[in-house]
């Protein structure tokens, strides 16, 4: 008797939020498909497909329920893939393991002492004072406050904080005298 | 009778300055070949090539010399050809039609203003007043101060000068307060 042949795996994306990424979470997708009953009528049922998404996981990471396609004579069901899409966030972007986010700051702030006030994915909320002058390119690095690695949970990646300085528009000459006075060598 | 082969072509890279590339240039290139005489006999001859390096040429240009390669019996001599290649400057990058400068400043010249003097690389002398404030990531474009378009010598590309605002590593608590005074909203 030949080897029935197998249908080609049918691939889903599965959109994950970043806080889903982080703290992990289960997901489960109805699907739909044919099945034969005992008398080989087909049949439609429904079926829920249960994915545990665990902490640190990355877009492109794959998750494979063997035949669970549509039932047919003399053929192997389909494999249902889904695949981890990474929704955008509003505040942190993911570069590999590290989580990275842009605060806004005045030039005033970046000179004077500034402290980052911010709420992590699992909803803590972090307070970073920063000690020195804030520079254009000034990165503050915060250990350990990155995405999770499944691979290795002792570890993370960290968190990298990032200024956009914003600079005034305009000075009158009185500021423009003044400053120099205060910062000239 | 069978058409002879042609030897594969020998490829030289042409180094040019910014500079030759800017103002175009003539370069001789002295290249050793074997010949042969009218008796038939191999005789090695040094031969110039005069290459016209056009204003404006890019990277990647290539001049052939056809034939220029040794002599052999049955055989078509192999063409010459050299690949222009640009040598690395001190002052500007070039970025297709444009040339990219960065200037240092500091943090006081980028708020009560300053003055870019730069040499341009046919050796003009540009003086470049900025009427602005110069916040990170400011560019200052001085039209048609870029490179020559070979194919239209009426067009040029532009000039962009860029800062890198240096920032006082650490300020004094008079410093911060007169900042603060000066500049708060």
């Amino acid at each position: 008797s030949q080897r029935p042949l197998k249908a080609a795996p049918i691939e889903n994306r599965l959109p994950c939020s970043l806080e889903d990424l982080y703290k992990g979470t289960t997901k489960k997708m109805k699907i739909s498909r044919e099945i034969a009953d005992a008398s080989g009528r087909m049949m439609p049922v429904e079926e829920i497909l249960t994915i545990d998404v665990k902490p640190g996981w990355k877009k492109g990471t794959k998750i494979t329920f063997p035949e669970k396609g549509n039932e047919a004579p003399n053929i192997i069901p389909a494999d249902i893939v889904f695949v981890i899409d990474e929704k955008p966030h509003d505040v942190f972007t993911r570069e590999g393991n590290d989580l990275v986010m842009t605060h806004k700051i005045s030039l005033v702030e970046a000179l004077t002492g500034y402290t980052v006030h911010l709420t992590t994915l699992d909803g803590r909320s972090l307070t970073i004072p920063i000690n020195s002058i804030i520079h254009p390119g000034y990165e503050e690095v915060v250990p350990r406050e990155g995405m999770p690695i499944p691979k290795d949970p002792s570890r993370r990646g960290n968190l990298r904080i990032k200024f956009n300085i914003k600079f005034p528009t305009r000075l009158t000459s009185e500021q423009k005298a003044g400053i120099k006075r205060l910062l000239a060598p």
